[in-house]
């Protein structure tokens, strides 16, 4: 019997978070949660932080994930932008920390890449790639969330060590590599 | 028997994280410990958050302190800078969040305005400062390690409400404000 991996995957923004679950069991990806945590009534940055570390404490005990992906943009627009994101990603990444959870990071470019291959694609582009994926019933009301299931896909594509388990290890970790072999591998899965 | 009050106070850096414990019976702060973590041997800028969250949790264990108060600098030089600067606050604020900890955040300016009296005041002026009113007998190595003192300090001057406990309630919490106040109420420890 394949081993079963469950996958979080989280775009982290400090308005409006966005998650989803995958399992994988062998080759084959299946949709378990995608949802979003809305924090658009919190005026107070620090409650905003408290509620993302709660929220994700809480979808990693319900779900009990084997792995954490995140969506880690590295530039934006200004400093104090930049310092609010780094702290809600700080904060997601110490929650999977608390549990013994391994974190990997993504660039918003490495994921588009890995599910649509391109690098420039636009979330419509990425979403309408993963309801063909996991065949949606309906399409989920904010992007977001499908923001956080495509960083856990990514992950499940790009195949790498969490890099919180052996950093060396990583250059030489990349297993399976696109959304083309993942194609190669289930051709059922375009219908 | 006055109440005991035990203030952790961090200053979060992604090379060098300084950290002061302080405890407070009545009027009088005294120092429990001074010390600094090191993260200069570690490369990868994950491990640093790792080790940065793991050392909180063990700070914490160890001094059970009531609140944490953080250094929190809001403007930097360039926004990667910035977004390694949240992550490394996220994570203690996660930490301290993961113990049911109380967190309160201050400016440089603001910390040294407290101790010293004035927002400009060098590192070593503030060290200075604490060191007549702690009487260490030596200065500590890292100027790191003053800085998180130097935050618990301007906590316990400030006597602000903890920004988890009521954002409302922020505004009008400060009771006693500034090193003027301290010294009006501990005249025997300019000595």
């Amino acid at each position: 019997m394949a081993k079963e991996r469950i996958i979080l995957g989280v775009d982290p923004g400090t308005t409006i978070m966005g998650f989803g679950v995958i399992r994988v069991i062998g080759n084959s990806p299946e949709l378990v949660c995608l949802d979003v945590v809305k924090m658009t009534k919190l005026s107070d940055h620090f409650l905003k932080l408290q509620t993302i570390f709660e929220r994700t404490i809480r979808i990693i005990d319900e779900f009990h994930p084997d792995e954490m992906a995140v969506e880690a943009p590295f530039f934006g627009k200004n400093v104090q932008s930049m310092l609010k994101l780094g702290r809600a990603q700080g904060v997601i990444m110490a929650a999977a920390l608390s549990r013994g959870i391994p974190v990997m990071e993504y660039s918003p470019k490495r994921v588009k890449q890995s599910i649509t291959g391109n690098g420039n694609a636009s979330k419509e582009q990425v979403a309408g790639m993963l309801k063909t994926i996991y065949t949606f019933k309906t399409a989920p009301k904010y992007l977001d969330a499908t923001d956080g299931l495509a960083v856990a896909t990514c992950h499940y594509f790009q195949g790498e060590l969490p890099v919180n388990e052996g950093v060396e290890k990583k250059k030489s970790a990349k297993k399976s590599s696109s959304w083309e072999s993942f194609l190669k591998n289930n051709p059922d899965r375009l219908g």
